[in-house]
């Protein structure tokens, strides 16, 4: 038995997210099938992030166990075979047969694009949220400083979240703009459910000028979620790449 | 009677091309009927760019006459709410009458994309065409050094072109590699059919060294569209910018 590890690239839009739902187009869904095809066998994968419906990834890791005598980076060319062409592995190799995705520290960086112009272009309207009214992206900036560390998010989660505590460290996180493009880029140990896109609604409020940059500490403090802004759009919201700290579960 | 310029995006993907024919989904087709739904009559629209089938823009211009008592800054809006969301008026304004996009100096930017890796990326796929031979981008930006200025481009032609001549001149063109991403960026007064993917193809054979950079001037001189490279997938191709230089015209 070999546990392997993919690097899973997909575009989310026609998806309802990453987590496996019985008769719903799920990415876990289609791999477990495209993985069941190639061993032969019921298999189910462990994945890293589970991504809302509509959004993105352009790594996202997940892990099988395989009891085939395969290469394990042939894994990648024989799964995309089997895969539509809206989820790509992009790299594949073996891992110690304990290592967890979940269970691992790791390094997530998310990106949320928003396109603020006083029309959308239709060229990125799949891959981010379109926002007419002027944004001023120093005062997002300003504002996600305040979010740097580790905080009490219960202001930036879903009230449906099942997890048990809603401390996280946020590593790093900022707001640049290029042109009529606002990106905000935001790296953590880990992430409640909707976090980042509550937290870019919520920047967004920053940019607008509904709240001011310092008015996030007391949202923070506030651990109430009514206190931050909306949850933005999921098609913005892209997973860039996770980074394993534990080296013993290979150089992901 | 006012003639009346609109700024097009779109994302080709679902379109037969920009140029209007019967019965067929084109950006043309789309114009035309948004803006006589608007104005109440048959109009046609006369357009700067016929892109080809996929190929996307961020900037195309378009002017009909309109005879309505409308400011000719919400045209733009009146027309997006009439118009597919993967069509898009970013601006519009009025011109002098007589001006004509096609009969005037201008300079277009066009960029095309690769995504040189080994497998490609799902939230690209619509936006770049995937090439996962390992290519040379200096080698490529050497190359199109040699199209640079004044040429006869009959080998970077289509065979079905309907141009009187195939001198045209390229004013800028560079090759640039980020990370898995390669652009060619290419500015010129004007391109003839299939221009711009025959010169990405043919690039795309230099970066695998399947000519050299010098080879370009060879194939320039044979005027003789056999000897270039292959027309490449139209998904690449974007349509970044037209800029007039009539003044007249307004600061289009």
């Amino acid at each position: 038995m070999k546990r392997i590890l993919l690097q899973v690239a997909y575009d989310g839009t026609g998806y309802h997210g990453f987590a496996f739902q019985e008769n719903i187009l799920t990415i876990e869904g289609e791999l477990n099938s495209a993985i069941s095809d190639l061993e032969g066998r019921q298999v189910e994968v462990i994945g890293a992030s589970r991504t809302d419906a509509g959004v993105h990834a352009k790594k996202n890791i997940a892990v099988y166990d395989s009891f085939m005598n395969i290469e394990p980076e042939k894994v990648s060319g024989a799964l995309n075979a089997r895969l539509p062409d809206d989820i790509r592995i992009r790299g594949s190799y073996a891992v110690r047969e304990d290592f967890h995705p979940r269970k691992c520290d790791c390094i997530k960086t998310y990106v949320y694009t928003i396109i603020n112009d006083r029309y959308d272009i239709p060229t990125r309207s799949r891959y981010a949220s379109f926002v007419p009214v002027p944004l001023d992206a120093a005062k997002m900036d300003e504002a996600a400083r305040y979010l740097l560390g580790e905080h009490d998010f219960k202001s930036f989660c879903s009230v449906h979240t099942q997890a048990e505590s809603t401390v996280r460290t946020i590593t790093d996180i900022g707001v640049s703009r290029r042109e009529n493009e606002i990106e905000i880029r935001v790296c953590g140990t880990g992430f409640l459910y909707n976090m980042v896109r509550i937290i870019a609604g919520t920047l967004m409020d920053a940019g607008r000028g509904r709240i001011g940059p310092g008015d996030i500490k007391t949202i923070l403090e506030a651990a109430d979620r009514t206190k931050a802004g909306p949850t933005a759009k999921p098609q913005g919201l892209c997973l860039e790449d996770i980074v394993f700290l534990d080296e013993t579960g290979g150089s992901v």
